[in-house]
């Protein structure tokens, strides 16, 4: 039974985090909450997955480090990332970006630093820097832009930038990352950067590992490839680092595991080469596409994205009113999964308030009814 | 160049964790270091494997709840947890033991909790728990066995209690168990169990949560299905608690991950349900055969193991001297991979010096490589 007006819902989920929000979607008729890949497969992802057995055989058969070594070349530089620190012991592979985000912030809450971190931003990377004892100064979006990094950083500091962001979209460019690496290394801070979606976005493809080496700024750069292809979360994040940084992000990783699976790696670089074989071209016109449905919906009813330049597969949307909260769980009565952004805006939820994050990666279908529902219930108001 | 005189070498690796000492030995000629599942494939699993496609297909097809339920289900009936509460919220699926671990150990340093750990068991444990910031006190084996818990152990501490543990296989039968889960909840404390290897061991695979359910103690119970069979480390770890526990551990687990990927639950699935149809019986057989082919060689040098009922995939050898880290240098310095002892006792690491471990699940021909040349190196001092 659809519930298309607010003042039949009480506002469900307060006190929940994103991912809380993102777990009562996963398994609902029309589930845009999560940004976990979830379109459909290629005809030639689905060529990998039938090969699935031999690339087992393949993986199995020779040196880890071989295979490890493979996936970090593949992926990095279809991604751009010519310049990455390949075959040195300076990039770390583990399950998932937020494992590589948890073992960095195992290391700054050790050292005792304090962190500008992006604002807003995907709230479980506030709350991972938080749970370690990490010290939490916002640092604005705008500000990044201006390279103007918050007064309290600091020699052994951090300036953690999510880029393109998560909502938002908005990638930090080659023009404005360099005064911002200038600035991080005379002040002695660590500069780091979690990429988990530049796969979407061609303007944050450009050589950050060259540029950052060559301004010689202590970084660290979490890659993901978890956002990009539908492989139900066979997934890897790297953690990779420059040389000679005083934390210890190895012996913090042999804590928590030996190797990731080397059938992943495998996947990776089969996943990796079709990108560039097309694979990535596909992908980004399937999220325009899902992006302009959306976009058409929302024109009809006179609503508007605040992120137009956006290529993520996630979306940004306006509300009429400032009621986010409400209108997820408006929605989510109805089966229809969205997040709302107050939790993204980690040092002013209510910021949030006005946005809601839809989705891209998904069958057209999926985003088409999501949309739908959204500007009803949003307009109903 | 084999090199197999002690005062040949210098003793490396002394500030190394047992992880790092198993990077060393990953690619590694013989490679006994660590206790990951490295035996070749039955034929049954060769199947599973070949049909990883359709597997893929299936997870994907499915709600993850379900796929994930199933998983459940198979793996805990698998190894005699009949009374798991499967089918409620209390089960957590992660990407190993070790994040399941590492959530656990935020909620208990949040809470100021202290914990008695095992005594000796695998460094990682008293690491994690460290690093978020739990005091410990170790709690000797023997003393288990006596249910004499350590008078630090108060309202809000813990128990941790590796079973069977490792590296020396001893697991806790139900009339120790018993004791001290009702000594637990008499001092208002959590039993937390670690039982990574249960699967080699019948012992260890009575109902252990019908037993601490029925005493009605507070317990948190770690689960690993990457331990028994040999999938390129695609693996789960479970985290599972009993009802009404004070400890945020959705919370935590949801900084982390979402969830885990629905193909390995499928895996999982299969594999278990072959398990049950003979696997635990030629995987326990193909140890068992390995842990004989060692200790032949042992005894022919007039060596031993301490763990002489162990049937996990690990073994004990005590050495003629307290020299375990010169004897892992010296093999390790003729591509031969072990693990020295002294980091396991994480609260006195002299007493681990007389003890190497030796990982079994690996095919014949290494661990019988790694025994000649295990006992070669130890005798020649």
């Amino acid at each position: 039974m659809p519930v298309n007006r607010l003042s039949d819902v009480a506002t469900v989920g307060v006190g929940l985090n994103l991912t809380e929000y993102e777990v009562l979607g996963i398994d609902a008729p029309i589930n845009v909450a999560d940004g976990h890949a979830r379109q459909p497969l290629t005809d030639t992802q689905a060529q990998v997955i039938d090969e699935l057995p031999q690339i087992f055989a393949a993986a199995h058969s020779r040196p880890i480090a071989e295979v490890e070594r493979e996936a970090h070349v593949a992926y990095l530089s279809a991604v751009g990332q010519h310049g990455a620190p390949v075959g040195t012991d300076r990039i770390l592979t583990t399950y998932s970006s937020s494992v590589a985000m948890d073992i960095l912030a195992r290391c700054l809450g050790e050292a005792g630093a304090t962190v500008a971190l992006i604002h807003p931003t995907f709230d479980n990377i506030p709350d991972l820097l938080r749970s370690r004892g990490v010290r939490l100064v916002p640092f604005e979006e705008p500000d990044i832009a201006a390279a103007e990094i918050p007064a309290e950083i600091g020699p052994g500091d951090c300036v953690f930038i999510t880029t393109p962001n998560n909502p938002t979209g908005v990638p930090v460019p080659p023009e404005q990352l360099e005064p911002l690496a200038v600035e991080c290394r005379d002040r002695g801070a660590l500069l780091a950067l979690d990429t988990s979606f530049r796969g979407f976005d061609e303007r944050a493809q450009y050589d950050h590992y060259r540029l950052l080496t060559d301004i010689g700024v202590d970084h660290v750069i979490v890659e993901d490839t978890g956002k990009l292809w539908p492989m139900l979360e066979l997934k890897l994040g790297l953690l990779v680092f420059s040389e000679d940084l005083a934390l210890p992000l190895r012996k913090a990783y042999s804590d928590i595991l030996l190797t990731a699976s080397p059938l992943i790696m495998k996947l990776v670089t089969h996943l990796a080469a079709d990108a560039v074989a097309g694979g990535f071209q596909a992908m980004r016109a399937g999220i325009a596409e899902n992006r302009l449905l959306v976009l058409d919906r929302l024109a009809a009813a006179a609503m508007r994205t605040p992120d137009g330049d956006s290529k993520v597969s996630v979306l940004r949307v306006e509300l009429p009113g400032a009621n986010a909260s409400e209108v997820a769980a408006c929605l989510a009565a109805e089966g229809v999964h969205v997040l709302p952004c107050g939790p993204f805006y980690w040092n002013r939820p209510a910021d949030g308030e006005r946005y809601i994050r839809v989705a891209l990666a998904r069958p057209r279908e999926t985003v088409e009814r999501a949309a739908e529902r959204l500007v009803a219930v949003a307009t109903a108001a």
